[in-house]
């Protein structure tokens, strides 16, 4: 497949926004890729979003952006994955640019969550569960999560103080990013002590309802604008059971797993040289299944990295560099893209306070359902 | 752009389906194109669907038909513009195999319409039109389509029952498409008579909500199966503006325009060079319009095409041959898929009582919202 390459990149505050509207949103942020790409607007609008239907009452919001932002008579299309849809839609724009078909595109990752009321974002949220399965049960996506966590506890023997460290070095690093719905440290016992959502999952193992908007241009070709030139050098998307319940091993994320072999396959590379993982930490459990499903731990050990302190951002594996799902925020649709963009920002050495220290590859890892549908992308620094 | 083939395909009975849920029939469908094109399970699956998380509480439907399918450890992907979702998979397979990235894909276009009540229905098709502009004013999707027609009447002098004959042709093909929703003709009379729905539109001007799901197997090699090989020789996509209201031209389908030609242009060919034109017939005046932007008639000309019998079958311009949306049916989401599926089997010669004399090329046409994003193709019998 054809190289493509990352010209720009964009990305609002995550927030609950009450003056800005999701086309809003997503157009500040798209604007603002454009604006950093410097070649004009792109060839095509690829967005990815799970529930502008239901909380927002748009369909084909790739349509009203490309309107919104004056992409007449291009092409715009809306990709959906649940929480995996703004990964989803950039490997879609990477394979329109790699068939030849487009010289440049636009992604868009958006979400805006919280004009619903609690209950219908819950219900929104529970359509990425199994409806037949597991939602049309009563099961919320949090008590999926906690399930998986209870069992893994078990099976593991790790207590909930364990998981501790995910939530608070996302915050240490959320602290630096001005575009993170969290900007204050937490720590063992604000962690030990915050309520309960679904035992044993609570407040601060838990990523939070957002509104958020990132967007990238993918080209062609490499853009010489002054920075380090960014190629997309894999990508790999797997599925796994929708439900939690038909999974041979419940306490592994095989897809996840199956996915990021076939990225480093890709890329002819190995976890060791990854410079920084932005995983998919929708919960505290999700963190550790992802780091050992990329292959940095072994079944069952992903909590040790983080009570070892090798995921912090100046150590072996950096994790949510600026503050990941957790800390920096979770607008279901737009994550993908927000940990593309920052994961560039990353590579082109302009991560600020918590830049890593080998900027080389980057991998990202974007989670759709209870690990569903995962979409793995591999970045180079040129 | 490499050449992609079509391998297989497959549709269920458009129907109101009280036996099967929309994993059931967008499953059906996929086996059957499987088994047509009798090359294995393919490399990985598209979705299109518009309304599955609110019509049937169901994120990520792609995943959810992987699991379902057995496409054990594959990529899964749904994409969504509104009504023209079906086409707008078929497009992304296409871009992905033309990539190099697969060798080969199943592209299935599903929807269940008929479990949601009345009014929930009507509110999910308006989530097609502007929210902001359209829809959170009052305006449902049939209304939007009947200040279209309107205003085109009073502009080119038609009368309502200038449109009959685009409803005749549909239902007097669909009697021999066993796949049809509405499998009996209708007169002149019963057209003038029908039940107003949204003045001019009455229940004959417009297609049904509906269920059903059609699939396609594509692939990057031509398949030997006896039938005769069908590639795509063009695929285009634009939009135009999402809301009616801030169009230049109210009543032209310019995006529709726009992409038609450029899928002429990538293909060298022309309208005359058509042997059927799969519409978008969702109301009798976006057929009207359809034909017109397509380059077989001028502005405001459409519905002589119809009076003058030239969109029959065995006439100039072919359309809607099994039936189109008025009498087949409109699942929204599988729409695309069902017209490719069903321009496929002329081109194979497997049309039945309403074969087209010049099966050659065929030229389908998908129009998501009141032609705001639009995906058309052209198909070659080699």
């Amino acid at each position: 497949m054809n190289k493509v390459y990352i010209a720009g990149v964009g990305q609002t505050p995550v927030s609950e926004s009450w003056d800005k509207s999701l086309k809003e949103l997503a157009g500040d942020a798209g604007l603002m890729a454009i604006d950093d790409a410097g070649i004009g607007y792109p060839d095509a609008l690829f967005v990815g979003n799970m529930m502008a239907i239901t909380a927002n009452r748009q369909a084909q919001l790739a349509t009203l952006m490309a309107d919104w932002l004056g992409f007449h008579q291009k092409p715009a299309i809306s990709i959906e994955t649940a929480c995996s849809s703004g990964a989803a839609a950039f490997r879609m724009a990477l394979m329109s640019i790699a068939s030849g078909e487009l010289e440049s595109a636009l992604v868009i990752g958006a979400e805006k969550m919280t004009d619903s009321p609690g209950n219908e974002i819950t219900a929104s949220l529970a359509t990425a569960a199994d409806a037949e399965l597991e939602a049309d049960f009563g099961l919320s996506f949090v008590g999926l999560n906690a399930l998986l966590m209870r069992r893994y506890m078990y099976e593991y023997g790790w207590e909930h103080a364990n998981f501790a460290n995910f939530s608070i070095n996302a915050h240490a690093n959320a602290a630096h990013n001005p575009y993170a719905r969290f900007q204050q440290p937490i720590t063992p016992e604000s962690f030990k002590h915050s309520p309960m959502i679904s035992d044993p999952i609570n407040l601060m193992d838990a990523s939070p309802v957002s509104d958020g908007a990132a967007a990238i241009v993918l080209s062609a070709r490499p853009i010489q604008n002054g920075r380090k030139i960014v190629s997309v050098i894999a990508s790999s998307a797997m599925t796994d059971t929708l439900s939690l319940q038909n999974r041979k091993v419940g306490t592994k994320l095989t897809a996840a797993e199956t996915s990021a072999k076939a990225a480093y396959a890709q890329a002819g590379l190995s976890p060791v040289d990854m410079g920084l993982f932005e995983y998919h930490d929708a919960f505290s459990i999700m963190a550790a299944l992802s780091l050992e499903a990329a292959g940095f731990a072994d079944p069952g050990q992903g909590p040790q990295l983080a009570i070892d302190g090798k995921i912090k951002f100046d150590s072996d594996i950096p994790v949510a560099t600026m503050g990941g799902l957790k800390a920096r925020g979770h607008p279901v649709g737009a994550t993908g893209i927000y940990q593309l963009v920052e994961a560039t920002l990353q590579l082109q050495q302009r991560a600020g306070a918590t830049q890593v220290r080998r900027p080389k590859y980057a991998l990202t890892q974007n989670i759709g359902g209870s690990g569903s549908n995962i979409i793995t992308h591999i970045l180079q620094a040129e």
